[in-house]
């Protein structure tokens, strides 16, 4: 009998050569028959695999990214099968499942692949997949194995560098591929498939090498899934933040300037400006100063604060003068520069805490094909800010930070998000600096700010950054994807290279603590976030224009400027459209162009001093007449939805 | 006899030998006593050189700048002999006149001059003086002059350096030196002289060579410009924008971020944020749409904007990156930046005018010894924009431009300005780029734009830029030293460069022009300038506390903090004293912190309502007392002096 350990905790005995299968259906049928992979001591196993030892077991099912990857890798099986098959003398190299899908790398040889046969391919892939085949591993030597792909010199050269002993192939159907494992039960649960593209990629991802075709394929346990998925996948197309971005006019990039470095049009600057403005004055009433540093500090700045040692090889490498040797880099961070604020006058424990905050905008070196739209860029601005704090005030300052947070993401329209507390590995505490005492102060101070301000959160321990603990938020955007966001960090580990002081009561010198915070983390990837999120419909007291004044004709421009004058006296962001064009014309085109509210103005409004009010996306639904008085309170009160004021 | 052309384009004939001094004895006796020096066809002569030609003659008094210059030369004659008399031995060097007096440069060998020598040197200077020596050019031989100086390496150097016949000595006294003339009269104009400091000094500015000991003096026609010339510079020194950048808290220093990289502190990102938002707010109403774009562009954009050719060997070299050979370099000027922006989409006459503006950071590079405070760093912050536009609309923008700097000056309380329109040199017009056409619109466009503006404007021809005519604004501040500030600039070059174009109502394509402008100049000179004009007391407006609530003993604080929100609500900027310190302390403290209104609150007041205002520097008159609403409309109504709305 061998003992297996479930993730609950529970132990259960079973006999020797028993097999996760078994396991499922002992606890339940149902269980047994969503559970397509399992890991055994944290090693992937097959559902069939016999167990022989005590030790803990988990099972997956569709839902579990583990299960994911255990059916989108079978369903690569099934997919080389098929290439084999349609495109006779093809190699093939390496088939892995990814985060969406899977992927096979294949030299074509003269064949090639096109959209044409994505269809055939597809179709045969689910014909086989309706067989029920079942994946069997089986242990290969290493002379036979070499033998088998003597033809193939890219199996042979993964073949060569496996130690004889440990090599498998799985078998399925008439096809077998060199495979570690780690696939569902059989075949038959592969109940939609689509190839999704196919593009080019060098063999082990070196550009020495030759160039294979990579095909790129999705599988789902249901039809439906798979229509939902490439309905996302269009939606997300139609958000793509690049695409909105330039349809909205908010940013650009240039060949000339470089690449990564977006230049903010005017109704981008803008828009970035009212969320600056819509932060400092919440921080301002948070008690934060704003400070302004320069773009650039001396080398030696970054050897004491010790990004130099970490980063500086893969970064924007030093600025040169031409004399006096001097050095500079590009800050890619701001914390340093706010060190050297705070010291550059005695504090005492009176005067604690500091909170420095700068839109400060860094420069991070990223590798051009790793550049994407603002999501990953080479220059951005940060809404930084840095706490200094005796650690007495630790507590009540992270209470407070979590409390910008999350007036930051009500305010945006975030409502779905998630936080991460990450601390130290328990059984590794040397690898941290500060002293247990403080770090103890820290990850308790961060647990229960996070309790007390009721997040959803999860601990992970030994995710903490060398210097302290620290906790992020984690936000779901309208089309369920997850992006990190804000992050809350403590450092004691600034304070002592910058030796920053303050005279505690005790009239001797203390270290501060350093909290590094950032709630929209940066204005470029925040923006794009929020395009996608919102699809450009950003909350109403954040959008460029408000509100565009469309004239029945040119006749009525008097009264449309006289119009925008009022709402401008009510601070309602407008425009005017008189060109002379249909009304029709004109709605769809703000339509397009995202205007929250069009406001419709010919003869009668004139006469009676009144607008025809139609609100973006509601087609189908009529005007409504009102005065300018009215709709500034219909504005405000739509805005007070969203925007609150910020209260200490 | 000989033809002299005077100043007014006067010609008057004389003999053939006639002196300036003669000349200006022809013209009246007043004259004559008050010429201390001239120049002759562009030459400076003495004011007894016979002239033997035709020529064009300008005779110099103590108000010309020309005329301090051989003052102050002289002056420096006289402190040589002295030097020479009290420490014996001494090598001299150089002396020459500079904008604030001379200086002489001096190899003292073994011996040392003090602070404590000075009085010394100073009462034999004016003694010497008082024995109205002339000043008498002796043509010398190259060798004789070599012969003479055999024991002064330096003068052997200088003279080594010079064409046989065209040396000269100037003997006065029983001194001599080797000099190129110019000269007053004779020593007995010489009233007051005082010596200002001695320092180090490398002979030829070179610090491979030997360290000498450079003696500056300055000297005046009077004992009272002398006495109101020290006031001015204790009072400078009072004002220096680093001591009150220090006291005010409004930026700093750090070695650590490196030399002429200002860190702005709390006070003093908060007087920039708001001097950036009164800028912004005007320029929304002229049009201007803001940009942001990034600090670093690649080299290329610059070869392409000509900047790299120009100034790419003096300023922060190229950074370059891990992989992929690119090359950034930081932004020197944003108007490359902008040009891109134009360039993101195709534009047609009717768009026309755009206005890009931004506080654009820049950086250039300084050589350390340049440096100082906030008028000389190596990264400033221009109020930048740049308006494309059609020829025929440079006439109205650069108007609309003027209104603007105006409307900037007035604000500050700059008072006191005059212009610089600068245009091509009528006799090589080839020099220029733009054709001729443009060039003639444009500097008709500047003249007419300045008289119809009522400018104070002076034409300096062939001091445009190689790419278009200029009108620079200075200003003179409370001490009245000038400084350039604002700046308006046409650009034909640039549109060029990046291929700019738009298309006209004839459906072509067309060149716009840009026009450069920059009312402030840069953040940090600009503020700089300002406290050094209002020594700290900016325009209430711009004060970072308006008040400060003083409370009578720390009983009083609930009121304080009642008061402190009644002016919040009134937009008032305050801060609450409430130490238990002395009201009189408190006082002091406030007047030393340039704090305009001390709001002073006890047990009366509390009782009342009320505050008792005492105003800024206003120490011997009574307190008023007042409600808050009454205080807020002392407030405002002094704003309301120098703040006006901007009207378009």
């Amino acid at each position: 009998m061998i003992k297996i350990t479930l993730p609950d905790g529970s132990v259960k005995e079973f006999a020797k050569g028993t097999t996760p299968m078994d396991v499922a259906k002992s606890i339940s049928e149902g269980l047994a028959r969503n559970v397509i992979s399992a890991a055994f001591n944290g090693t992937t196993v097959e559902t069939e695999t016999e167990l022989t030892t005590d030790g803990s077991l988990i099972l997956y099912t569709w839902n579990d990214k583990e299960g994911k990857k255990a059916f989108w890798h079978s369903t690569s099986h099934v997919m080389a099968q098929v290439l084999e098959e349609q495109f006779p003398g093809i190699k093939l190299t390496l088939g892995p499942a990814i985060d969406n899908g899977f992927y096979y790398d294949v030299d074509f040889g003269d064949q090639k692949i096109t959209d044409a046969d994505f269809k055939k391919i597809e179709d045969r892939v689910l014909e086989v997949s309706r067989e029920k085949h079942e994946f069997k591993m089986r242990p290969v030597s290493k002379a036979e194995a070499l033998e088998v792909y003597k033809n193939n010199e890219y199996k042979t050269e993964l073949i060569s560098n496996l130690e004889d002993g440990t090599i498998t192939f799985c078998d399925h159907a008439n096809f077998f591929d060199l495979c570690r494992g780690g696939h569902i039960p059989n075949t038959g649960i592969i109940k939609a498939m689509k190839i999704m593209s196919v593009a080019g990629a060098y063999w082990r991802g070196d550009e020495k090498n030759k160039q294979l075709t990579r095909v790129y394929g999705v599988s789902f346990p249901k039809q439906k899934d798979l229509t939902e998925y490439l309905e996302l996948l269009e939606e997300a197309k139609r958000r793509d933040h690049r695409k909105l971005g330039k349809e909205l006019e908010l940013f650009a990039f240039s060949q000339k300037v470089g690449q990564g470095l977006p230049l903010w049009l005017p109704r981008g600057a803008a828009l970035r400006d009212r969320l600056e403005q819509f932060l400092k004055k919440a921080q301002k009433k948070a008690g934060y100063e704003q400070v302004v540093t320069p773009h650039i500090g001396q080398k030696e700045l970054y050897v004491t604060s010790g990004h130099y040692a970490k980063y500086g090889a893969d970064s924007f490498q030093p600025i040169h003068t031409p004399a006096e040797g001097e050095e500079f880099l590009l800050k890619p961070m701001n914390c340093p520069h706010h060190c050297e604020i705070y010291n550059n006058k005695p504090w005492s424990y009176k005067d604690l805490p500091k909170r420095y905050a700068e839109f400060g905008t860094v420069y991070r070196y990223e590798q051009s094909g790793e550049l994407h739209g603002l999501t990953r860029v080479r220059g951005f601005t940060q809404d930084d800010a840095h706490i200094f704090c005796t650690p007495d005030q630790l507590d009540s300052e992270f209470k407070k930070v979590i409390d910008l947070v999350l007036y930051v993401f009500g305010s945006l329209g975030f409502e779905n998000f998630t936080a991460q507390v990450s601390l130290r590995d328990q059984e590794n505490r040397d690898k941290y600096i500060g002293s247990d005492e403080n770090w103890e102060k820290a990850e308790s101070a961060i647990i229960s700010a996070a309790s007390d301000k009721g997040l959803n959160y999860v601990i992970e321990y030994g995710e903490a950054a060398f210097y302290g603990p620290k906790l992020d938020f984690m936000v779901k955007d309208a089309l369920g994807r997850q992006w990190q966001l804000g992050t809350i960090q403590v450092d004691y580990n600034l304070p002592e290279r910058f030796e920053l002081t303050y005279k505690g009561s005790d009239n001797e010198l203390h270290r501060p603590v350093m909290i590094h915070r950032a709630p929209f983390g940066s204005m470029e990837r925040f923006i794009a976030i929020l395009l996608e999120h919102t699809a450009g419909n950003f909350p109403l007291w954040l959008m460029p224009e408000q509100a565009i004044i469309l004239s029945l004709s040119e006749k009525y421009e008097n009264y449309a400027k006289k119009v925008l004058e009022l709402l401008e006296n009510h601070e309602i962001r407008a425009l005017i459209d008189n060109r002379n064009e249909t009304i029709g014309k004109k709605i769809r085109e703000a339509e397009v162009q995202k205007m929250p509210f069009m406001l419709i103005v010919g003869e009668e409004e004139e006469k009676n001093g009144t607008i025809s009010v139609r609100r973006h996306g509601q087609e189908g639904k009529g005007n409504i007449s009102v005065t300018i008085e009215e709709f500034a309170t219909i504005v405000n009160e739509e805005i007070g939805k969203t925007l609150k004021t910020f209260e200490v």
